[in-house]
């Protein structure tokens, strides 16, 4: 066998299929993980691929072709310090670090800082598509140094994601050092806000509209041959026809808790963008419906004491109705990747990153949990004007609000009235009906500031800061 | 003179007004600032006050009785880290020092244990009520080691703010470390949402039931009155009778641009919600709201192109538009309240505070900005059972819940049709029906998270952790 060509340690699921899958692209891969009996079940059990284990950090590191190139496919956090710190010791300038995990943004700035000084090339890159992605073609989100990037560039090309329309890999360079986790983060925000948009909508087929679980299932089937085709409606469509696999002749998702998990990248990204004054408010809202379900307990105990809506709701006609849900859907998910690319601009010119943000929704389209064909229009909007300040700007979307905000109106009306809680529906609203009011009641809040605290207020007719003597002290 | 008992470092106005507050109840009260000039400004101003102005900080603290009490008045952050690293080899064992800046309770909690060390007692004390609070008397929130708040609690007691009703004074010892700027950053967090849902309200009045100034003016005195009474809505009717004082005949709102600042505290608020896992939405959309008023530039252009909503809608009985706007306003402070407590019980837990909930409400009711009636009924609720795990539990709230929750519901809606942005009241009732849904669409999203990322799930019927075999491995 060639010496190998790039190495990964951690072989738990992510890090075996990304091994595999570079693997099956021609190449010889060093593998290695702390735990040696799972290099050796991973070599044994593929023992007609050229995978090269190592029992040793050390005889992993000698095996690598060099510039070394790593991939660290280990627990995020302290785990991958630790690996760092061993690796360092045994490497020379110019090798590569890549940390494929899911890193906070912070770590990998102060990693690819730390590690430069020793002249080692530190990529954090974002990698999505679940296990099955890393086998056969994640999204790949890179970001530290463009000349390392450059001798990685072929590998990562060839295990990315195709795009079915022109054969596109879904890898690009995303920028410095932090850049790629970040766009992972907001990937994986705007992944929160579908999700959560996608279960508003199938509560209320369910509990307003009323209808049973064969006909929702054919109603995301039906919506996933149109323009909110996305491989998570297609999930979705396929999860509710599946039965319980236990025995009871229920839907699968009947008998499943509905109390939902986290693991850190949606609330990173509602923290930033808290941090950097961008309102996100759909994933947000997304963040803290996942927080209201954790909340089991509680919500059972409320259910029998806080009073529901007086009165019934009438749904009018079903075909209707959900046509308004499909609607209301595909509005609110504007909204939501609105905001998730406003968060990246602002992002971009905070950190120096010089984010391609049409770049960014092509390698989206394939590979990751958001992909959709709809993310062409993001491409297209920023191919038109890459210097877009808002995607709500673009003609396409002006478009699609034109024509879907009463829907949206209507239905959080309703589901108010109803009692099923949209709040991704009523942030998405909210926030588009913000975003084009030319005067917002924030005056009344800088009177308010300026009386209780004398923190000033400017005017609309003339420059600088004023203060306005509300009362005299006593 | 006698030996000042007491010593305020920092001589801009909070400082200032802190140091004339402690000296009018009796005491002698060292004064000192970085640049002496400030300091000789004060001390020459109130010349006929017991202030013992210092010129170095060495004077200053040598001036002190012993053990000595320094309240910090100094701009949060590093500036505050200075001033400590100059004090700390001038001070003793067993003497106090008391941090009333707005700062972030990660440091409070750092500068506790790191001072500890030397056995220098650090008390971060939340100072609500702005310039003439703390001259007239302010809300306290002092949180450190118990053995040194006692030594400084008479005079805490006798400067801060005393309740009308009962004439207890608005202070309490809130917790160790970090715990009373914390509970001062949810207090700030809490404003956030108050003033926002009373600009959203002012903004209907104004923009949908079509109110002018004068009458909208009328309506905040008038809910005064009521239930809702408290300080901001009390300023609010003030501010709307006010006429520009730079010439022109408007009301002074209508002249002050319509972009709101902040100073960080809510922020904190939103990122330690997430951080923690409590929904606190009122409160976050409150920040975003701030955020999307700062982007006034864009706002001006997108108002231009994004369409507004189709048609009129119909205001109908303006007397009961009003009603239903005051009462969509009381059921969302409610809920905005609710998850404040909540985030405080959380942190609490998480910190090991033991927070007393119905004393903080009860610290609320004057000297602070959401000083309010109101909180005497949160006191109650957690009198009645300080277990609470929620304050939507509550016999009071489940009772004004009843009785409100139909008007905004019905508001929530007439907003949408109009296109005025509540993003507060759609927050609130969005929490609400989330809250007291025994079954949330979660199960939706746990069921697609195990589907393409093998996250498994919990099941209705069965403890543990279940993985549904959604395909078969290509």
């Amino acid at each position: 066998m060639d010496k190998p060509t790039i190495g990964v340690i951690g072989m738990a699921v992510m890090g075996k299929n990304l091994a595999l899958n570079i693997e099956s692209r021609g190449y010889t891969v060093a593998i290695y993980n702390r735990t040696a009996s799972k290099t050796e079940t991973v070599a044994k059990d593929h023992a007609d691929k050229k995978l090269v284990p190592s029992y040793t950090i050390e005889d992993f590191v000698a095996s690598l072709e060099k510039p070394r190139r790593i991939i660290l496919m280990v627990k995020a956090g302290a785990g991958t310090d630790a690996v760092i710190a061993q690796l360092v010791p045994l490497l020379d300038k110019g090798d590569i670090l890549i940390d494929g995990g899911n890193t906070n943004f912070h770590d990998t700035r102060r990693r690819n800082k730390d590690l430069a000084n020793s002249g080692i090339n530190f990529i954090g890159m974002g990698v999505s598509g679940g296990e099955l992605g890393a086998l056969q073609g994640p999204s790949l989100m890179p970001g530290g140094q463009r000349e390392a990037y450059d001798l990685v560039a072929p590998v990562l090309n060839q295990i990315a994601a195709k795009v079915d329309e022109d054969g596109s890999a879904c890898v690009a360079y995303i920028g410095p050092d932090g850049a790629g986790h970040y766009v992972k983060m907001v990937h994986n925000g705007i992944e929160y806000g579908d999700m959560e948009l996608i279960a508003e909508a199938y509560n209320l087929l369910r509990n307003f509209v009323g209808l049973d679980m064969d006909e929702i299932a054919k109603v995301f089937a039906d919506w996933s041959k149109g323009e909110l085709h996305s491989y998570l409606i297609d999930i979705t469509a396929e999860i509710l026809t599946r039965k319980d696999d236990l025995g009871s002749d229920k839907p699968i998702v009947d008998v499943i808790l509905d109390r939902a998990g986290n693991k850190g990248t949606g609330k990173w990204s509602s923290q930033s963008a808290a941090e950097l004054g961008v309102p996100q408010s759909v994933i947000t809202e997304s963040l803290y419906a996942r927080y209201i379900s954790a909340m089991k307990d509680e919500r059972v105990a409320a259910s029998k004491v806080l009073p529901k809506p007086v009165g019934n709701v009438a749904v009018g006609d079903k075909a209707e109705a959900i046509e308004m849900i499909r609607k209301a859907l595909y509005f609110s998910k504007l909204m939501s990747y609105a905001q998730g690319f406003e968060q990246m601009r602002v992002a971009s010119e905070h950190y120096n990153w010089d984010l391609n943000y049409g770049e960014i929704a092509s390698i989206w389209r394939a590979g990751c949990i958001i992909r959709a064909q709809f993310l062409q229009n993001i491409t297209n909007a920023y191919e038109k004007d890459p210097a877009l300040k808002n995607l709500l700007l673009d003609d396409y979307f002006i478009d699609i609000t034109k024509n879907y905000q009463e829907a949206v109106r209507d239905l959080v009306g309703l589901a108010a009235k109803a009692g099923v809680p949209v709040p991704g529906f009523m942030a998405a609203i909210s926030y588009y009906d913000s975003y084009r009011s030319e005067v917002l009641p924030a005056n009344m809040i800088q009177a308010q500031r300026d009386y209780f605290g004398a923190h000033t207020y400017e005017r609309t007719d003339r420059d600088g800061m004023y203060h306005y003597t509300w009362y005299t002290e006593q």
